[in-house]
């Protein structure tokens, strides 16, 4: 085992402080990595908060992270030490299951381990995420980086929130001659119309905020429809293909159902604590229309994401901050003001 | 125009009556039904009772026709005068859109012509169903009809019931390998049954009655479970390909979505008129389930059902009754006292 350090929430209300713990030492599949950049998630908050249950604290958050890998197991293959790579929400899966056989290890039957909030199989112990100056990990579950160092930051939040959007995008069909339509314009949203947009699909942003309609066309929307404006809705029923709901909060499902054309699919992507309405039986029935859930990606769909992201220029619009803001980060985050994601600058973390 | 005799409802709560009217005379593409057998449908009730709006009385239900073509337009090529022939829920549609383009004349982007509650586009008339003596329409909306005459009136009922159940099984590919639920076991619920056992699906039978287990069985349930035993469900969570719903009172969806493995789809194919209760969006994301809805079914796949069924003997198990019992079967349908579809015998209508 060797130290860690990390910046961790010592109890539900209390300020995040420094923290030291034991990783596991390297196994021959293992790879280390010395972070660079860890991005907020909004599940950082619920998990830090105990929004999701005891988070066993201290609380180590973080499954956004990029960095450098400083040392290798004796059977890795993929990375060697000085490669930029990438962690995201799981750090591990059974490997046998009909999922994991699939590669999407983020539906394990036997549950994936997640970042942070899961046990490590390896030591029993809980999983530490990426608020910390390193992180071993399986190679498998490593991601390459192929962005320039000079956008590493900002690649971060691909890590969850860009992949949580790719995945319905791609599994739905997302591209040339598809109509998608974003609801949301935060952290997923924001990254799902950058997404969209670069896939080729006419990308249509939902916002409640009249004054996000220019940021919006920016980020590469084709049409941005102010989602409180019943008229505007209306004058686009049965026109789309696909709809991804990147909002938590409940929400009348009937109304983006309504949007959708025969065999569309109107994908949620956020859950909160509430309830969303159900649609009329007669909205999905008349249509053949879809409600789904999507979770994350799995490994090698986020590999094709970045690589994406890499080739097209892509990375998330962010704030960059020291450990000392993530504070008045999350109390930001739960205003909803944040254009589009935090990122830990993970040098600002004291390690004496 | 030729007069017809029918069995109308004359208002809401009126006993059903005889009535005549005028149907056009033939084009060239039409063919004329002497109707043998009409299915009443849990549609017709909501119809004739203008639970589903102002009906036009007096009002001719009646969507699971099988007849005698008795005579043919000049232009008609599929029939002959002799043949038999089953009308369904559609009489017509643009012929011109996706849906058209692609069978599914159910979904007709312009709104297809129903069989009844529709406007004939011919005429500007009301369209009258098949409580009458005949029916004209157009021959690409007339279905072959392949079983023995002995079974003639127990086929009636494919042409709503069988084919509501067929589309969505046949959409989300039902088969050897796949399980699949079929919840509510009445007209609908009981040809899905038939027929997913048919396709060689595992066939799992939901039903709120303890008493109607040896039935599932006998219908061609592998397996039958009591939907209000929650043990009995827990047991197979995360287990069905597909489950079709065909009860369309309100239902807590959670509970089915639930029992879908990764990938399943929960398909709605009733519609009542309280909404169901939505499921937590957690159920969706975290195996990518789906709920659907589906409607009846378009031509050509009517056409596929009814040969199938004709090659492999199914029918719907019926009650053949004459047009002074309809008014009795409409209150033993609401009170769900029926196995499983009430069938009315035509030579009973009076037309002199």
């Amino acid at each position: 085992m060797t130290t860690a350090h990390a910046w961790a929430a010592p109890a539900a209300h209390e300020p995040f402080a420094p923290f030291t713990f034991e990783r596991r030492t390297l196994e021959p599949q293992d790879i280390r990595i010395d972070i660079l950049f860890c991005g907020i998630c909004h599940s950082d908050v619920h998990f830090a908060r105990a929004e999701w249950g005891d988070p066993h604290y201290p609380a180590v958050p973080g499954h956004e992270i990029v960095g450098r890998v400083s040392e290798v197991g004796t059977a890795v293959t993929k990375f060697k030490a000085g490669d930029l790579a990438g962690v995201g929400c799981l750090v591990d899966s059974c490997g046998h299951c009909h999922s994991c056989g699939e590669g999407l290890e983020q539906y394990c039957e036997t549950g994936a381990t997640g970042t942070y909030m899961s046990v490590e199989k390896q030591s029993g112990l809980p999983t530490y995420g990426g608020y910390s100056d390193y992180i071993v990990v399986r190679e498998n579950f490593a991601l390459k980086v192929g962005h320039d160092e000079a956008n590493l930051a900002a690649a971060a939040p691909l890590l969850c929130a860009g992949i949580t959007l790719w995945s319905p995008l791609r599994h739905w069909k997302a591209g040339p001659g598809k109509k998608v339509g974003i609801v949301g314009i935060g952290g997923l949203g924001h990254m799902g119309v950058k997404l969209a947009h670069a896939l080729s699909a006419h990308t249509v942003a939902f916002t409640t905020s009249p004054g996000k309609v220019e940021e919006c066309h920016r980020l590469g929307a084709d049409e941005v429809l102010i989602s409180r404006d019943a008229d505007q809705l209306a004058a686009h029923a049965n026109s789309f293909d696909l709809i991804i709901n990147t909002v938590s909060a409940s929400q009348d499902l009937d109304m983006f159902a309504k949007l959708l054309k025969r065999d569309g699919t109107l994908v949620l992507v956020g859950a909160g604590t509430e309830k969303h309405i159900a649609p009329d039986a007669f909205t999905m029935l008349m249509k053949r229309r879809s409600i789904a859930g999507s979770a994350i990606g799995g490994i090698a769909e986020t590999q094709e994401m970045l690589d994406f992201c890499a080739e097209h220029g892509i990375t998330s619009d962010i704030e960059l901050i020291g450990v000392d803001k993530v504070d008045v980060a999350y109390d930001r985050i739960v205003a909803s003001d944040v254009k589009y994601r935090f990122v830990i600058d993970m040098a600002t973390l004291p390690t004496a």
